[in-house]
């Protein structure tokens, strides 16, 4: 007997959106059901195809009312940990002070790495899980975070354990990314090899050692590092067996992509500059494209990525909020969906692809995580929709009526929020 | 004795939001108090300056937590009232399929118009009512409803009933806008100027008889009605006594701005191609300029609003989400303020007087509504925020802790969407 059977429901087990006019393909199955034994998915197909009245195949059978159901959201790129607020510097930049300003009085990635140098590790948790609860909220139900606010190993250290809790508090997988490689820390300004070096010798090791990270990334860029420096870190994270992943070719085209793909990078994110090189390279490796058009439209970007030459090189396209402080404040994956599509001209099954098995895939998890399929992770989303093509549609997106995961349905929402309103 | 009382908050009683640098005053007043009486605002300042101890001053006492409170949102163009999902158009689109191919199958504009004539009142009623609950857990208190898809004096007569059914059934305050002159009906194709003539001679007459609007819009565009057919639509609803807005200047320069002026209209919503004469005509006649990003972004235009201008000539500047199916599918206004901040330079504060009095003034309520002052409207929201600029950081928006309707807060969020499940 199964624990849970979902019924009255239509599904969208895996998008495929290849990006062929006509095949916007959902994986739809009208008037499904979906069975679920010990958090994973132990059967899924169409209603009339049961083995039997569901009242019998299962401890609890749920009924969807016509709801739509889809993969669980993926976010595969976030900065969640972080404290202070930029709230105000964005309104001074539209007020026309220029980010040179902002940056030279101390404001920028600074500001937010001395408030959270300068936070407790209560402190952290708390301002995290409110951002990762609005995730959860809407719909998300596997979420990476990187660390990279820290810039000391004991900081990053600090930040990485504050993302492990964050699994801990809230039904959610985390995926845990060692960002030191974000920003060269003030106090190494003009020693950027001293930084480097101990980046490799000394925090690397001591990450993995303590379990803490679960890839390695680095932000490849004229303001941040070198592709050589980046060389060493990848080199550092492979020595120590973590898998890596690249903040690649946003600003400029510096062969991030190419330099991925060579280290086999689990995905290559930003990609605004990539050149077809680096793409057809990320094919052959297998890395994921993922990209981030909250930062692209935060920023006022003009040049989108090469979302054409993605598809013709068969590079899988993820998505991702990069919820950030400063260039992409936002916790909404279905608003994602839609400002990929309307600003990168994906297809609505593409976005739900790459916020679903295509992130999972960015995180190593595609074989466990993003389908709807037996096997795999039971983490579930049901929408009140009138089909999947239209969690696209939504500006600013929308948020889930339910969510399952590894199983188990969230608990009514309670006023958390407001509780002492 | 007070009916309510609101303490331990901060308030933004009103954003002044004049667009000078450093100006950007949200009317703060920290460690605030809020009396309600009545339904109105009774008593609004700094909590130390309440006349003795709050338990003494009303029969209910609501501690916030430290929360900010500003007014409720005020959206002032919506067209709410319709059937039928383009959703899928939406992908088409995308897909490549051109705007023309999807009109001349009977796409766009015309496929709502059939699927809203075809659909019951019922439901009509239960498809405009899932939008506007979500327009009211993201925080809106005041909400204009235009009719427009029916384009029968039977059908316009039953989405203005629908619009103001919504206020019935849902804490809002309901403005409903008569927009026969949206488009041109498919069976009065060729025949324009008796359609026209069915506008005033017929149909506004029986809305205004019936009263069933508070206010009388048309769409002056190449695409949809000239100028001088407005100024006959606009004729004929003074004749009325109803007061007027437009459709103005969104896709072309008609001098749109400068006809809503000469007609003393409460708004001109759009005017993406308004130019310096019109706008200084609306700065004479008081005409609020309603700006409407969401429709900005999700058409792709490229010329924004002229807001220099607007400033330049004392022009105020209202937010809408102008939620309708093929343009500007969103109902979070919060978003709406980050686009606005993001697309056009609005500031944080312009933003929120947007989306506040200066909504309400384009809708004739501006002595009673969007402000927390006394003898106001008590309808409120509060927020989880570290200040009044923040509801314009995030993209895609955010919820409200909690949200008042006519001083009486909303029940806590029942699992309404999620019941069945
Ligand atoms: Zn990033
Ligand atoms: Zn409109």
């Amino acid at each position: 007997m199964w624990d849970r059977l979902w019924i009255d429901v239509h599904l969208s087990v895996a998008a495929r959106g290849d990006g062929r006019p006509g095949g916007d393909d959902f994986g739809i199955i009208r008037d499904g059901a979906l069975a679920v034994q010990d958090g994973r998915i132990a059967w899924v197909g169409a209603a009339a195809d049961l083995p039997g009245p569901a009242r019998d195949l299962a401890a609890s059978v749920i009924r969807c009312g016509g709801r739509w159901m889809t993969p669980g959201l993926v976010d595969p790129h976030t900065h969640l940990v972080y404290a202070g607020d930029r709230s105000a510097e964005f309104a001074e930049r539209l007020q026309g002070v220029s980010y040179q300003d902002i940056a030279r009085r101390g404001g920028g990635i600074a500001a937010t790495m001395r408030a959270t140098r300068a936070a407790s590790d209560d402190e952290l948790l708390q301002a995290t899980l409110r951002r990762a609860r609005r995730l959860v909220a809407n719909g998300v139900t596997t979420l990476e975070i990187k660390s990279g606010y820290g810039l000391t190993l004991h900081d990053e250290m600090r930040l990485l354990r504050v993302a492990r809790r964050v699994g801990d508090a809230l039904p959610l997988r985390i995926h845990a990314t060692f960002l030191g490689a974000h920003a060269l820390p003030p106090e190494h300004a003009g020693r950027r090899d001293d930084y480097v070096r101990l980046l490799c010798a000394d925090m690397i090791p001591a990450v993995a050692e303590a379990g803490l990270a679960d890839s390695v990334d680095a932000f490849c860029e004229g303001i941040a590092f070198t592709p050589g420096e980046v060389e060493r870190v990848f080199a550092a994270a492979s020595r120590h067996g973590l898998p890596v992943r690249l903040h690649a070719d946003q600003l400029s085209d510096l062969s991030g992509s190419a330099l991925a793909a060579r280290w086999g990078a689990l995905s290559a994110d930003h990609l605004e500059y990539a050149d077809e090189a680096g793409i057809a390279a990320m094919a052959r490796a297998g890395t994921v494209a993922i990209l981030l058009p909250g930062a692209f439209y935060f920023t006022r970007e003009t040049r989108p990525p090469p979302v054409e030459l993605l598809r013709r090189h068969g590079v899988r396209i993820g998505l991702a909020t990069d919820c950030n402080p400063g260039t992409s404040p936002v916790l909404t994956p279905t608003g994602i969906m839609n400002m990929a599509c309307t600003l990168f001209r994906l297809t609505p099954g593409e976005a739900l692809a790459g916020h679903t098995h295509v992130a999972a895939a960015a995180l190593g998890l595609g074989d466990r995580v993003g389908r709807l399929a037996v096997g795999f992770a039971a983490d579930m989303a049901l929408w009140d929709i009138d089909g999947p093509h239209e969690l696209s549609y939504w500006i600013g997106g929308q948020r889930p009526a339910a969510r399952i995961f590894a199983g188990v349905p969230d608990a009514p929402p309670t006023r958390s929020q407001a509780d002492s309103v």
